[in-house]
């Protein structure tokens, strides 16, 4: 009895094999490049053996990916707030995205986002750029300043990237912990708040003339508004549409299409709970909310994505990798223009938070892990 | 600026793509071998172009999956309850899984689980094999029967595996729905009920003399307990071991890895919440219960799942696929030994129940929807 019947599942089983196709696809796999920094943030290439890594607990660094020796970028602005995430359990302020634009091959632009302080006021989201030549930071550039400072350790945003139309795109956070403390019209829903917005402006700082026109009250540069808390952006090669993570409270954690002069709706709208469970929403007349293109049913805390275009893994091409925090996994979404059909949790068991995940030259594939010794790790196919 | 931006954003991709290996992989795609089945429970393969498809709420039939002909079976056994779907919404009766043992080509073993009737008493699970020739089963023989006969319609279980130790391996489901309906000792922890427990037994129905020893007052067969609704078992080819799902409550839907002798925990410990909020199951005396291998953060009920070992695919080599009833996507989990290490859910805007995934001859890999027009679906790599 008991081989015979495996002798059917064997022959069944063994229909296929003469083809030549029998080789096992193994899971990517992890390869630290270099560890030793501290909560790194975002990083951006300078050649194919150099970069500069943004940590958020510690400097502008240009690290080099074979010597592995790292620098500290000097002239750094002296209103980045100190690190004081030791102090604030759970602050986010820091350095966050550093972007490059080689115009100047020997002193490209650097574009920096990062939590400013203003003296018994607070901190607030700032993006400047600078000329960089012998790592230092020269020519300093205020580009957007996210008033008002506070109190609040929280919720900064800082992602940004360049769009196939040239202009910078820059997400800010709202900055409450507390649905609570919002005031009457809610932070986000309020297009004269510079705070829980998303912006889109000329690399000089200047405000491109084809943005959506939100009414006389509108803060400058505003694109889109009902943002919490988002930290990832990038463009879809395939599409030029630009896709940015966003952080919920209680679930809540959503990937959305950038859409000009679109609401995203927090906090009258999320997938997932307000914290603050006895506070309701006011009414918003006339809004009309733009619903997430995925959302998590559990936490996720989605971050730094990036779509791949890579050729190291065939079945990845043009798919979009999302980090999360707080399961530590790597989220790979095959995607058709808008639509996600498939989703794949990478690196299930790892549990360690990563901050970004990024395509460096030659289509290598790079994560950021958000430790104390954090690292830059290579992901290959093998 | 923006030429200069995108010129070197083009510069790092184009630098990989010199490489022969540029081919887009594709999402796996469906092909309706045939439809017109109600509700499909499961399917087991006596050639390379013929099977026999138990549908839920219909007959058991034999099927040609090139003249896409379907003959039913005659001689069922008569107290297969009616089909009472329509009536009783959400229930669970009818035919279940059905498993072939061709140690004679011409009047092979049919393996078959389903819903019992007893005129007054209600419905169970029952278990027969019985020889197949000239489209009839005769030679009924009774495996198990789960009393006792009750008037709940819910969670019969009723998954079937052959084990590599040629044994039987039988899933029964707890049967209730609410927890407040549980006796003194919730059902599932009782080893004197047949409900809510896993069964090994050898082809003939005889009870193996290598069972764990649950003690005197133990149901015969009896192999593992505290399952609450399991209907997916599958043997893991590389490793011998056998993994079956389970449906939780709210959330709660589990995998897990048989072994003799475990308790799984319900009504005790879950993933999930109980549906009775009001009910606290009392202590288990001595009990040490088996944590899920994998459990969701959502509700997927997970049910006929199988181990990938074609060509076709070669990503997949090994992993193990789990369908969906409630989302009607398919899981792929990539799993090393015991831990799972990525997770893939496909097919996420079908939205179509999934009963079973099951790979036939050939390596060709099929789907079972839960429909009225049920569908046999074959997923092809094109």
């Amino acid at each position: 009895m008991k081989k015979v019947t495996l002798g059917l599942l064997i022959l069944f089983i063994g229909c296929g094999q003469h083809k030549t196709n029998t080789s096992v696809i193994n899971l990517p796999s992890k390869h630290v490049i270099m560890d030793g920094l501290n909560h790194p943030w975002s990083i951006s290439f300078l050649s194919n053996t150099e970069a500069l890594v943004s940590e958020k607990d510690g400097n502008l660094l240009r690290i080099n990916l074979d010597t592995k020796e790292k620098y500290i970028i000097k002239g750094f602005p002296s209103d980045l707030t100190d690190s004081i995430r030791a102090v604030h359990f759970g602050d986010n302020s820091g350095i966050f995205e550093v972007l490059i634009d080689q115009d100047e091959k020997e002193k490209p632009w650097v574009y920096l986002s990062y939590a400013a302080k203003k003296a018994g006021l607070g901190t607030t989201t700032k993006v400047i750029r600078a000329r960089l030549e012998n790592d230092s930071l020269y020519d300093h550039e205020t580009l957007l300043v996210a008033e008002p400072f506070t109190k609040e350790y929280f919720h900064y945003g800082g992602g940004m990237t360049f769009g196939p139309d040239g202009k910078l795109y820059i997400t800010i956070g709202e900055r409450l912990f507390w649905e609570k403390d919002e005031p009457e019209i809610p932070i986000a829903q309020d297009v004269s708040d510079k705070r829980g917005k998303i912006y889109r402006i000329n690399p000089d700082g200047t405000i491109p003339l084809d943005n959506p026109d939100f009414g006389v009250d509108a803060v400058p540069g505003l694109y889109a508004l009902g943002i919490r808390a988002a930290q990832g952006i990038t463009v879809q090669p395939e599409t030029g549409k630009i896709w940015f993570s966003e952080h919920g409270t209680l679930q809540g954690d959503e990937l959305n299409i950038l859409k000009a002069g679109a609401n995203y709706g927090w906090p009258n709208v999320t997938s997932g709970k307000l914290r603050s469970s006895d506070y309701t929403p006011p009414k918003i007349d006339g809004a009309t909310f733009t619903p997430p293109t995925w959302f998590w049913h559990h936490t996720v805390a989605p971050t730094g994505l990036t779509f791949y275009t890579g050729d190291e893994f065939p079945g990845w091409k043009n798919n979009l990798l999302v980090p999360g925090l707080s399961r530590g996994s790597l989220w790979r979404f095959h995607i058709e223009v808008e639509t996600i059909k498939s989703a794949e949790e990478l690196f299930l068991d790892d549990r360690v938070r990563i901050r970004k995940v990024r395509q460096g030259p030659k289509g290598r594939l790079f994560i950021l892990t958000d430790e104390d010794n954090g690292k830059l790790i290579q992901i290959k196919n093998q």
